[in-house]
């Protein structure tokens, strides 16, 4: 039905807004996380996340498919936050997979299910020195700009304020 | 008579909304490209940007010299996108001289035509590492904020959208 | 009595708005500066900075106990800039002292002195590779968004313009 965007640096506030966002709609919350525990500071970063959020959100752990997720959590849910849209490039450069980024946005979009999407911005540092890098960013700016594009309301989080964009 | 600066993070859609504004202007439009083409990727971004702006635009290659090109191109045109300031700095950087952008920003300004510049936010990360970027950084902020000075109108772009700072 | 905060990526306008903020108030201004002269490039920017504010302004050095500073300086002064909330940080990082930040800006905006907060964005690059420069980054953002909310005027810098956030 409708697509939020909530994007912005690191620790600006964002899945913070979006925890905001979701209390707009009805009391079944999901939370998508794109996240992989690959490593110890991953797997921490993950349980303070949680902590942060509490019980009342179903937590869901996707890092490919997202449209398949978003499909099967409709039924059950009233919001679903998906955190982050740059982790899940992340994981799809390192899956080395085509995954067709805007049609999973598509079908996002499509569904009765409200998504607030929640993406970082990479963009405003100087140029990488390596090419991987570069590669993450430019994907990350196109990626970012697919979701704006679908997004009915979309916000730019900084010292955790946020300001609307559309 | 006029400059309008876009400037935004990599990918942010800077040059999709400079597009957009020279439309406002009559059908002689022109593109200034500060990029040189000095290794295969450089080469593979310019072609990439040619084949979005498409046959619209008249494209004028210069590194350096911009107020020389601005006045040059001036009879010829209704308006001049120039892309990008921030390659601009990279150039003269690395060719060593001492070029006053100021002077040069100015001598733009005073042009009969309109000017849409585009440049890059890159002040948004981490301290870079090394030296020459830290320098690259600051002169790049303070070729920002000039360009800002003799603007009229100025947005800075994220996630595609672009926010009207003036 | 009150706080403004005034944050931006390098070379964005920061301090200079900050400076603008401050002839709002009484004669009798100070500028506290965070940085610590460690190295030659550290001596410069300092010295710079010095030059840009003139004689206006009392400068005080305090690289970490900002909320004695403040109380000192209450009774002498009507504004007082603290510039940067980042620099702290990378001295609290680099003393290994453990410094409750909420605390000391509690107590910073509790004093009478209205003070005009200087801080950098540094989270919208790409993820840096090393672990102390993500933890800074981590600790920059909550810093960043601690003295937003107890702000109760906040702006954000980009290409020498002010955004009011609040």
């Amino acid at each position: 039905m409708s697509i939020l965007l909530v994007g912005g640096g690191s620790r600006s506030g964002k899945s913070r807004h979006a925890l905001l966002l979701a209390r707009r709609f009805g009391p079944r919350r999901g939370f998508l996380a794109t996240a992989q525990a690959l490593d110890e500071e991953m797997r921490d970063r993950i349980r303070k996340h949680r902590e942060e959020r509490g019980e009342e959100f179903l937590t869901i752990e996707e890092p490919l498919d997202l449209a398949a997720a978003v499909v099967q959590a409709e039924p059950a849910l009233d919001v679903l936050i998906i955190d982050c849209l740059t982790l899940w490039l992340s994981n799809i450069m390192l899956a080395e997979k085509e995954i067709d980024t805007a049609a999973q946005l598509d079908a996002i979009a499509a569904s009765k299910l409200p998504c607030i999407l929640v993406t970082n911005e990479v963009g405003c540092g100087i140029v990488p020195d390596n090419a991987l890098a570069r590669q993450f960013r430019d994907r990350a700016g196109f990626l970012n700009q697919q979701a704006m594009e679908r997004a009915e309301e979309a916000y730019w989080t900084i010292f955790g304020a946020a300001l609307k964009l559309k």
